[in-house]
């Protein structure tokens, strides 16, 4: 054993103990002819006392930062007590220390900030790790998943492994697939979820099921996107919806509880896809705040849309309006002296590439009642009026206002909400407002399509296996009157992220038939991907829903972060390389012959 | 809810509550003109009452094994209990029930033991799956899993994912090689195991590190292998052997414990693995029986053979033994009446390929105190006796003696040995004996070498990054010398199965250089290939580590049986192919195009 106790642990009750220490040296400052030096590892900093003596050995052999140290010696009182420190008030009177490892000088300093650049950090990921952020943050992700699974074990989960090995069905995402040495010309695909494998366990009676699991997808990477990432993905047989919002809306509790010490006093609000959509323009709302959209100008519509149009916007003679199929407000709060130059920023701001508005209208409710409009010259004060009733518009906020394509522009809206959300300081990280969306669209009838298909057909909104609202299952033998079908399909959504979704399955062949087929699927090519599922639903599936977490994502947001990156210990680029172990790389041409593959 | 309890949980004390029930359909009886249906979920079996209404539209609609019914009803006292049921006492007097989902007829039957083949099992696992035995499995492995982390937890070790997008570095088996669409011409290989990241934690100063954690070899299947299987995977920094053997020593105690309700009393013994070779012939010693080898004729040697030259059987003039570099007998308790037929047979049974040997003597050490011997031509009763001493032979025993070249017998008396021990009844699968087997060899000097290395080389026995032991470092450089060199390495056997091991690491920069060229391994080559974990040593690495369990194994030695196969919920057969959802397969040429591959 290289020590009797570690660097976090030693106090006041243990002077006079002997003890040896090791770690790493943090820092070391000379007095004189004594010294200290900081010794660090996981569990804390702890500060030894060099005598003359061995200060003398110190100078003749310096120690470099990040040096692995070994000491030996005796715990006394500190004359200088470190308040913030655990070990503050004890230092160790070292007798004898020893060199375990050198360390050549770090590429960037390891501390809580650091000067090293985001690739140099990648390469060298090993001392990253070694920084007290990343630190806390694996810590943080440790606890995370021992709390999960204690939740998940006291409500009678199994923890079961499902393959990693399966089958390209390539629908979704893009699978990676591995070639088999043993089967010559056939391919394995790691899972993008263990979807059909926890329904076959539903089949199979194991009740409630839950994995902490990684999952592969090959997308083109986003920002704070992984090839490879970590979900909780659960199923529960005999269950309907609120079986599982309420299951897991008592699993956020409990690891927020446990996590953050945090307690949420209110019921997880609901909210349906379409009002969601309606009220914040994103399936995702962030409900910290409030600035709900309004709308000034819709058409009717079935899903989002109103039962009746809407327009007060018309009889103004101004074409920007009249032309445009949707126009849509909010109300900033505070915000009605916003100057010129901040209002053509924030005009910029909606015409960038990213957003794709053409233009921006305001109305500013001074504080004295009056209004002051972009669009005076078309809208006289009445007309605004109504706007900033509708828009329930206080004297000092301003009225910003889009115009185009209804689902462009309520994105926009969306986005802009969201940055004014952030300018105005409304989405504090230390506070947590989670959100059921419920009722997605399953299936949505599309008129015109790209791929010749013929005369509309449906598109699929969620994957194939979530099963129709009961009563619109007959809907999807008429797809041409129908247009959409409603899923018992739900997010949980946590400041206006969405953490995990879910849904009661189908369990029913020949609704699985019917699903594959209104989405493109013959039953011949569904027997060919999906035989094993088909099957299993022939000999007494149950009913059986449940739902996925990105833990990858949970685990940043519980850290009060948005990058999932420093919640994983090795992840890779945005080109989806590890710089740090150089992956993906060339491999040996033997190995291609084997598996007689070859490059074009 | 599909339920208000589940099928295992109502007693006496329930009785006159009203219940819904689901599960499904295990069993029906009808007496005259009432019915009993015994309905199951993975909580237990309870028995439906049908009144004669009822019971009259069971038989208008008849219910099939495996249908999944949702039943309403009262609680009542059985009249006729069942005291092997948990739920023996009561019943329920239904009022209503409902097919949830109707069930073809199985292909094998859904019970304890089934008449399905093992093929037609594999290709309806989600069938077999139901099975008690296959419940009863998974549940276990899943209580394993649940106190594998409860003593690591305990233990101050983090769970730490690692990347399973890794770099295919063709050391020890064959990598799967994942193809990478994004970086053209490049492949990640998935894991073998978690070893260099798990080192680099250490570097980073993680102290305690496990996963349990998936790991992938593409190697041809032996019986009970899998090309994906699960790793207990551990790492400690700043420890030496003694320390990682006991608090794994521990964790095996505290799982016996929690899972069988077993304690050890001893302390787990050590044996090193020169000792195991030369008492068993067998570096994972089922030492649950003795029968211990004893060597009649064996050369001066250095690892395993005597420090003097043997010979017990010399001077006969008899050919087969003047020839034989190598003479190695066991005792068989109470076997000195075989017949000459049992006799012959087991002759045969070491004659078989598996086995390689030519043939096999015996010396019978009859009851009333004589000896008979197949070789009695050449041997007087002195030498016999001799024999009959060193074996340690009591009146009754059968002795068994192989001849030939010194590796080849050893490993085939082994086999006899175990063998014998299978015979004689002494493996009994209810008794756990674990041992430590450490000091194993970790270079090994080859005079000759068939890979035109020239005049001899290191031959590795254990993965590159063990570290040899620091008495032996020097040795390196003089490979003629020293024929061998040794690690502090060590594995966890348990009743003649390893079921984990580890090492001492390397933390050393130069010291991993000399070994990777003691390999073979030129530093450019190193430096490619392991660059990273070099980089790492250079910035203070701890002396650090570990070891990894084979969790699928582990599982079911825990469970009393020896494939793993039952302890997987989807396993893969001898081929690597999952036959239920027909994997690996063809995939889409245009999978292929976007990664730039052809099939040659």
């Amino acid at each position: 054993m290289y020590r009797t106790h570690n660097c976090g642990e030693l106090r006041i009750e243990n002077v006079n103990t002997n003890v040896t220490l090791a770690g790493w040296v943090q820092i070391q400052r000379k007095f004189g002819s004594i010294a200290f030096v900081d010794v660090r590892d996981r569990y804390g900093i702890t500060q030894l006392y060099f005598n003359e003596t061995l200060t003398q050995q110190l100078d003749a052999n310096p120690l470099g930062r990040e040096f692995v140290i070994q000491a030996t010696g005796k715990v006394i009182e500190r004359s200088n007590k470190n308040p913030k420190l655990a070990t503050g008030d004890i230092e160790i009177e070292i007798t004898e220390y020893k060199v375990l490892n050198k360390s050549a000088v770090p590429p960037f300093t390891i501390e809580e900030e650091t000067d090293g650049g985001e690739e140099l950090r990648m390469k060298y990921r090993y001392l990253d790790l070694r920084r007290p952020t990343l630190q806390r943050n694996l810590e943080l992700r440790y606890r995370v998943n021992r709390s999960v699974r204690t939740y998940m074990d006291s409500k009678g989960f199994y923890d079961i492994e499902t393959p990693f090995l399966i089958k390209s069905t390539p629908e979704g995402a893009r699978d990676f697939i591995v070639p088999s040495r043993m089967n010559e010309g056939e391919f394995y695909a790691l899972p993008q979820s263990p979807q059909t494998f926890k329904q076959l366990l539903m089949v199979s009676g194991y009740d409630r099921y839950y994995q902490i699991v990684k999952c592969f997808r090959d997308e083109d990477l986003r920002a704070d996107r992984q090839p490879e990432f970590t979900q909780l993905d659960c199923e529960m047989a005999f269950v309907e919806q609120e079986d599982i919002l309420n299951m897991f809306e008592g699993l956020t509790r409990h690891v927020f509880q446990e996590v953050k010490g945090m307690t949420f006093n209110e019921a997880f609000p609901r909210m349906t896809w379409a009002q969601a959509m309606k009220r914040y323009g994103n399936d995702k709302p962030d409900i910290r705040f409030g600035m709900e959209l309004v709308e000034l100008k819709a058409p009717k519509g079935v899903l989002i849309e109103s039962d009746e149009e809407v327009n007060l916007v018309g009889g103004a003679d101004f074409k920007v309006m009249d032309d445009a199929e949707f126009v849509v407000a909010i109300a900033a709060p505070g915000c009605s002296e916003y100057t010129r130059k901040q209002l053509d920023e924030l005009t910029e701001w909606v015409k960038r590439p990213q957003i794709g508005m053409t233009g921006m209208m305001y109305v500013k409710c001074n504080a004295d009642g009056t209004l002051k409009s972009s669009v005076d010259k078309f809208y006289n004060e009445e007309r605004l009026k109504q706007w900033a009733e509708k828009a329930n518009a206080q004297p000092g906020d301003l009225i910003l206002i889009l115009t185009g394509p209804a689902e462009r522009t309520r994105k926009a809206m969306s986005e802009l909400r969201l940055e004014m959300g952030n300018r105005l300081g409304f989405r504090n990280r230390n506070e947590y407002k989670p959100l059921w969306v419920i009722d997605f669209p399953l299936l949505e009838f599309a008129e015109n399509n790209d791929d010749g298909g013929g005369a509309g057909r449906w598109v699929a909104r969620h994957h194939p296996f979530t099963s129709p609202k009961p009563d619109q299952i007959e809907w999807m033998k008429d797809k041409a009157k129908y247009p959409y079908i409603m899923a018992n399909a739900y997010d949980l959504v946590l400041n206006g992220t969405e953490i995990g979704g879910g849904s009661i399955r189908i369990h029913q062949r020949d609704l699985q038939l019917q699903m594959f087929e209104a989405l493109g699927i013959n039953e011949h090519e569904a027997q060919e991907k999906f035989g094993f599922l088909l099957g299993a639903f022939e000999y007494g599936a149950p009913p059986h829903g449940g739902l996925a977490l990105g833990f990858d994502r949970l685990c940043a947001l519980l850290g009060g972060d948005e990058t999932i990156r420093d919640y994983i210990a090795f992840p890779k680029n945005n080109s989806g390389r590890d710089v740090m172990i150089d992956a993906p790389s060339a491999v040996n041409p033997t190995q291609l012959d084997e598996l007689k593959l070859a490059l074009k």
